[in-house]
């Protein structure tokens, strides 16, 4: 039996070159994801466009001095990015006993995808291609899969597929789904199958929000203008959170686990206290029906992933110690590699070692039932 | 010289139903709001246009459980909502020595007048009425003037009027301009004609704000809709304090004081921390040219108002002591009127009665320049 003293809750995969061109059916194959080498680096075309070359998604190692939003190549990034042996020697080197994998083209453009065909079946791919990634060792890669939601049909079939994948012990979907928002009831049959299947629901910072993208796109004109978008990114979650619980998901699906991903903690406390003083104060005249206060439910339910974030776990007890998972973040901007075993200590100076375990590793060994 | 135990920094002037039509020039009287009586209660009728009728912005001393969204009249709300004279009652009946007071339908379509001409007119009436209403006791009832931001000059001059206009001590602009957001350098003027002036700046939740204006109008057709944009509305703040410290308008004018109000103050710890990272992890690759982390323009220039938020007062001294305003936001839903006293006792158990100090009044009377 495996002995888990640090899990990761959030790390990345940068796809290789090839996941989707030898994944997707055939007659999709040209217009799926596939990398083209330039003079500006290696970046992703799909359906015929040309993004940014790699950049901002593979800088973990590196000095921040040193970090480039785009104009990498699969030769000058850290190799643990994209290949599972590599990955593993950096984990050691890090000290990470186990990490759970989200993607990086998977988090942005391919929920953005306007071909449903298309879509649909990339995100199929990347399951497949991520449990195939995981068996290096599926004691030490978490793999969460990806579950569409602009078909909700579609999406209760991919969670299927999921459940039966080895490796793979969660699904994502979209922060800002395309159509409704996550407070819809149209999504019951996805929270419905992810309960019945015993899957945890997640969501990351950002995921399908074409809005932060168009931003990203116009920000350097103004001063400050893509530090102010990566510094609002957490507020996706704080929305998200906002939506599953007032709109009663996790009242309806009292079984369903959700996990809020790369959006930090500190925020937690005033979310919390906030959400249920709009409960407290609020939901008479807006005439919600909801039993329980929002803190209840996320107590529940709810977990919350952190890189850096010392207020989050100095009020820690305020959030609920059992709903906090650290994370690295490898191979992003804000990853801790290879010094994780240093923030921790900074982090966890004079917190009891049994609120400490948890944090860094029990819950989740717990959730996604590790151990 | 009037003693200042309580000062509550954010309360609102419900405007009486001929501020605009008796104080616009009389070619926009026609067009200036004004209130028609149905019998859905007392409406602002604007351009000719109806809006729902008065509601949930005068909810102050009723019980949770009767509060309205819309459907009242200026007959069935608390008279200290519009009348300053009975304002003063109220503020006794509370405990509070000293208001500061932004308004109701200023804060919300004002801003958002399409007809130039007519905006810029109804600004300038309100200023105009504030400062009457204040004079009734300009030692307890302290105004913030209204700034227009759709033509930068108008702007300029109408900080020059507010600074002329006795009782009126600060200056409120949209938290979402229409056009560039609050980080481009056309507001420079602006800025530097308040920080000459020594005229605070402040933005309110959601001012300005369209899609939150849309938002709500399509609420009720999903589950806790209305419930999650109500407990979504500090998310403005954090973004305008983001785009106000890494835009650099802090740095460039280092007297300018700035207000986050109604915001509340728990998210504060996260934002600095998150903000210094921010900075400290990407301002290298963004090119940001700013000597000083985040927090320091912050700790310098920037004081955020709260209502309840134990959060807040709990972690006061990461976020810092001299930064923090208490308010009891009358006559809004959150109000803690006319229990303020009882509130304040519960936040600040075991709090030293030098911070507490600063936080409910002393910071405030500094800021205004009150004693």
């Amino acid at each position: 039996m495996r002995q888990y003293n640090l899990v990761s809750a959030d790390d990345h995969v940068q796809e290789p070159g090839d996941t989707w061109t030898k994944r997707v059916p055939a007659k999709l194959r040209d217009r799926a994801p596939r990398i083209e080498r330039g003079p500006d680096g290696d970046a992703w075309v799909i359906d015929g466009k040309r993004g940014r070359s790699m950049g901002m998604e593979v800088q973990g190692g590196k000095k921040f001095e040193e970090y480039k939003q785009s104009g990498e190549t699969y030769d000058t990034i850290r190799k643990g990015a994209w290949d599972p042996v590599e990955r593993l020697k950096d984990m050691d080197l890090d000290g990470v006993d186990a990490e759970v994998l989200y993607p990086n083209l998977g988090i942005g453009p391919l929920f953005l995808l306007d071909d449903l065909e298309l879509q649909f079946a990339c995100l199929r791919a990347y399951n497949d291609f991520l449990s195939e990634w995981c068996s290096t060792d599926p004691s030490r890669l978490i793999g969460i899969g990806l579950v569409p939601t602009d078909d909700v049909q579609v999406g209760v079939e991919e969670l299927k597929h999921i459940a039966k994948l080895p490796g793979l012990r969660g699904a994502l979907l979209p922060t800002y789904p395309r159509g409704e928002p996550l407070n819809s009831e149209s999504y019951d049959p996805l929270w419905a199958t992810a309960q019945e299947l015993g899957i945890p629901m997640h969501i990351h910072l950002r995921t399908g929000d074409r809005r932060t993208e168009g931003l990203f796109q116009a920000g350097g004109r103004l001063r400050g203008n893509v530090d102010v978008i990566l510094n609002l990114a957490s507020l996706a979650n704080y929305e998200a959170l906002s939506r599953i619980i007032f709109g009663g998901v996790l009242e309806k699906f009292p079984k369903l686990k959700f996990v809020s991903v790369e959006g930090n903690i500190g925020w937690l406390g005033y979310f919390l206290e906030k959400s249920d003083r709009t409960y407290k104060r609020h939901r008479h005249h807006t005439g919600l029906d909801l039993p329980n206060p929002p803190s209840f439910y996320f107590h529940r339910q709810v977990l919350a992933t952190f890189i850096e974030d010392k207020i989050g776990v100095m009020i820690r007890k305020a959030i609920g110690v059992e709903n906090l998972m650290w994370s690295a973040d490898y191979p992003h901007t804000d990853t801790t590699f290879p010094n994780s075993r240093q923030y921790i200590e900074e982090h966890f100076a004079g917190v009891p070692a049994e609120d400490r375990y948890k944090i860094v590793a029990g819950n989740a060994v717990k959730l996604y039932g590790l151990a």
